[in-house]
C-alpha cells in the first residue's frame, strides 16, 4: 500500500481531526496546506526554502507538465522529484480541471476529452488512461483520478450525467494506475446537490481508493454553499481515509474546511496574490504597494517570525514590488506561504490541545478582511 | 581613516597584486568582483545567498536610489545596509554615469548637471555636493566622486575640457564628503588619451583620495584600447591605494584587468545575461534556452560546485527559463555570480602561489567564446 492514513485525534466540538499520511517520500501531518508548483516549481521558491517554512507536500499540475516540457522528458530526468529537486511528497492533479478551465474544449466523449492547448491551439486528447500514464511518468506520491469538473452554475441534469461518466472514468483510472508506489485518490463530484454528492461518494467508495478529494468546489458558488456541501458530504467519507478539498483556499476557508473534517488543501492564491504585492498578516490582508506603507519600517506582519518579517521592512518590500524586482516577489511569496503553513501548524496544535474553536475565535477576532 | 588598503603580494611576472581593503563594514580581499545591486537589491538574490557565494562587497546605484525610493527615505530606514538587509561593505557610484547614459541630458554647467528623469521626464539636478549628500544618506562604505563620463568616441578637446571640470568637481566632492565612516574614491578620466589620463591621475593624487577608479572605459572602445589605457594609467596610481575599474566586465576582462594591476571590478553583465538564460561555464558561455539543452540532464557547468550545479540540470533550468519562471532566473543569476566570485578567488589563490600566468593560460585553454 503506497499510502496510509492514521487518524490520531478527533476534535470534541467539530469535525476537525488530526492525522498522519504516510507516502513513499515521507509523512504528512494533517490537516495540511499544499503549496502549488504548477510548472514543476512553486513560483519563486527553492525546495530548501519550502522545507524551511515547513512545507511537507506540494502539488504540481499534470496539464501544464503534459504540454511542457512533456511527461516523457520528466520521466527521462528520473521523475518529477528529481527533475525539480524536491524529495518530499508530491501530489499531482489529473489535468481534468485545467482541460475544462484553461483550454478551448472541443468535445467530451466517453473515451476522453479533445481540447486545444491554451498555449498554441494544437489539438490534444486526454483520457483517464493518458492521465494515469502521464502521472506515472511524473512519479508523484498521490495521483488524482481524471474527472470532469462541470462549470458553475450547471443544472442538476447536467451534473448528474457528468457524474456518471466521472464514476466510469474513476474505474478506468484505478485499472490504469499500475504503479506500486503511487496512490490514486478518487474525486467526489455532484455540484451543490446533496443526493448527487452522496451518490458520488458511495460509488467511489465501492471502487475503493486510499483517499478522497472534493472537486467542483470554489468554482464560483458562495462560500456558504461550499461549506454546506462539506457538511453533508464529508461525513459520508470513510473516516480512515484522508479528505482533500481541491483548490481551496483562503485562510478563512482553511479554518472552515478543517472544522468540517477536511485534511488536505491546496491553492495558488497565496503565491498569486504575493506576485501582486498582497500579503497576509495576522490582522488581515494588506496590499504592500499602497502609499501608506512607503515609510513603514515595520515588518510585513509584526506577529510573524518568518525570515522575511525578521529581516525586511514594509517600506523596502514596497520599493521592491513597485520596481518589479524579483526579490520583492520572493519575499511576499515566502511570507504568504509561511503564513498558511504556520496557520495549519497552529491549527494542528489547537486540535491536539482540544482548543480548536478557541483558536478559530481568536483568529477571527484579529483577522479582518 | 574609514578605509585602508594593504598590499600583500605582487605577482612576479605581471602587475597583478593581492591586497586587503578594510572598511567600516568589513574587509575585502582584492582583486575582487562586486555584484551590482542597482535598486538596493542584487537582482533575484538575497543577502544570505550573496554571502553563501562569497560576495564581500556589492555596488548600488546612486542615480536610481536618488529617483526612487529617494535617499531621504533610505536614511530614515537607517541607511542602505539596513534598508536592504546587507551588512557587508557597499560601494555606491556617484550617479554621474547614469545621468549621462540613461537620462535626457539638459545642460552640464560648472555647478552640476540638469537632466530629465528617464522614468517620468521630471526635471532633476545633480551636483558634486548633491551626489555626496545622497551618498551620505545611503551610508555606503565607499563613495564615488561625481564626474562627467564623456561619450565614446569623443574628440581630444572635448575630453580635455571635460576632464578639467571633473577635477574641479572632485575637489568639491572631497570638501562635501564630511562623513567620517565613508571613503571617497576619485575617478580618473581622460578617454583613451595617455597624456589626459596622466593629467587626471596627477591632479586627483594631489587632491588625495583613499582609492582611485578608472572611469570612462568599457563604453564602446575596443578591448585592446581599454587594456592599453590600463597599461599606461595604472602604474601612475600610488601603489598603496586600491584601483577600481568601473563597470567591467567579462571573465576575460577580469583576467586582463588583474594582470594590469586592477583590484576591484563591478559589472551588471553576469546578472543581466542570467535573466536572458545565458550562463558561464568553464568551457565558455552557453545559452540555456537553446534546443540542444532540452534533454541535457547534466549540470550548467560540470566543473562547478555551486548550489545550482549540485542540484539542478540544464534541462530543468531551460524549462524554467522558457516558462519565465522566477526560479529559472534565480538559478542562472546565482550560478553566474558564483562563477565570477569563484574565478576571482582562484585568481587570488594563483597570485598567492605565484602562478597567475599559468592560471590565465589554463583559463583561456578551456574557456572559448
Amino acid at each position: 500500500m503506497p499510502l496510509t492514513y492514521n487518524l490520531l485525534q478527533r476534535d470534541k466540538n467539530t469535525e476537525a481531526r488530526l492525522g498522519k499520511v504516510k507516502t513513499p517520500h515521507g509523512e504528512i501531518d494533517t490537516p495540511i496546506f499544499m503549496p502549488v508548483g504548477t510548472q514543476a516549481t512553486v513560483k519563486a521558491m527553492t525546495a530548501e526554502e519550502l522545507e524551511e517554512i515547513g512545507a511537507q507536500i506540494i502539488l504540481s499540475n499534470t496539464y501544464h507538465l503534459f504540454l511542457r516540457p512533456g511527461s516523457k522528458l520528466i520521466a527521462e530526468a528520473g521523475g518529477l522529484h528529481r527533475f525539480m529537486h524536491w524529495d518530499r511528497p508530491i501530489l499531482t492533479d489529473s489535468g481534468g480541471f485545467q482541460v475544462f478551465s484553461l483550454s478551448a474544449l472541443n468535445e467530451i466523449t466517453e473515451e476522453g476529452v479533445y481540447f486545444r492547448s491554451h498555449l498554441d491551439g494544437s489539438q490534444k486528447f486526454i483520457s483517464p488512461e493518458i492521465s494515469m500514464e502521464v502521472q506515472m511518468d511524473l512519479g508523484s506520491d498521490i495521483v488524482m483520478a481524471f474527472d470532469e469538473c462541470p462549470p458553475y452554475p450547471a443544472d442538476y441534469d447536467y451534473i448528474a450525467k457528468s457524474l456518471e461518466r466521472t464514476i466510469r472514468w474513476a474505474k478506468r483510472c484505478k485499472k490504469a494506475m499500475t504503479a506500486e508506489d503511487q496512490a490514486l485518490f478518487g474525486i467526489i463530484q455532484g455540484g451543490v446537490y446533496e443526493d448527487l454528492r452522496k451518490e458520488s461518494v458511495e460509488a467511489l467508495v465501492e471502487i475503493g481508493f486510499p483517499g478522497y478529494a472534493l472537486g467542483g468546489l470554489s468554482v464560483g458558488e458562495k462560500n456558504e454553499e461550499m461549506y454546506e456541501v462539506l457538511e453533508f458530504t464529508v461525513p459520508l467519507i470513510p473516516e480512515d481515509k484522508p479528505r482533500y478539498l481541491m483548490g481551496v483556499g483562503t485562510p478563512e476557508d482553511l479554518l472552515e474546511g478543517v472544522q468540517r473534517g477536511i485534511d488536505m488543501f491546496d491553492c495558488v492564491m497565496p503565491t498569486r496574490i504575493a506576485r501582486h504585492g498582497a500579503v497576509f498578516t495576522s490582522a488581515g490582508r494588506i496590499t504592500i504597494r499602497n502609499a501608506e506603507f512607503e515609510r513603514d519600517f515595520t515588518a510585513l506582519d509584526p506577529d510573524c517570525d518568518c525570515y522575511v518579517c525578521k529581516n525586511y521592512s514594509r517600506a523596502y518590500i514596497r520599493h521592491l514590488i513597485k520596481r518589479n524586482e524579483i526579490l520583492g516577489v520572493r519575499l511576499t511569496t515566502y511570507h504568504n506561504l509561511y503564513f498558511m503553513l504556520k496557520m495549519m501548524e497552529e491549527i494542528r496544535k489547537a486540535i491536539h490541545e482540544d482548543r480548536f474553536l478557541e483558536y478559530r475565535n481568536d483568529f477571527y477576532n484579529k483577522y479582518k478582511e
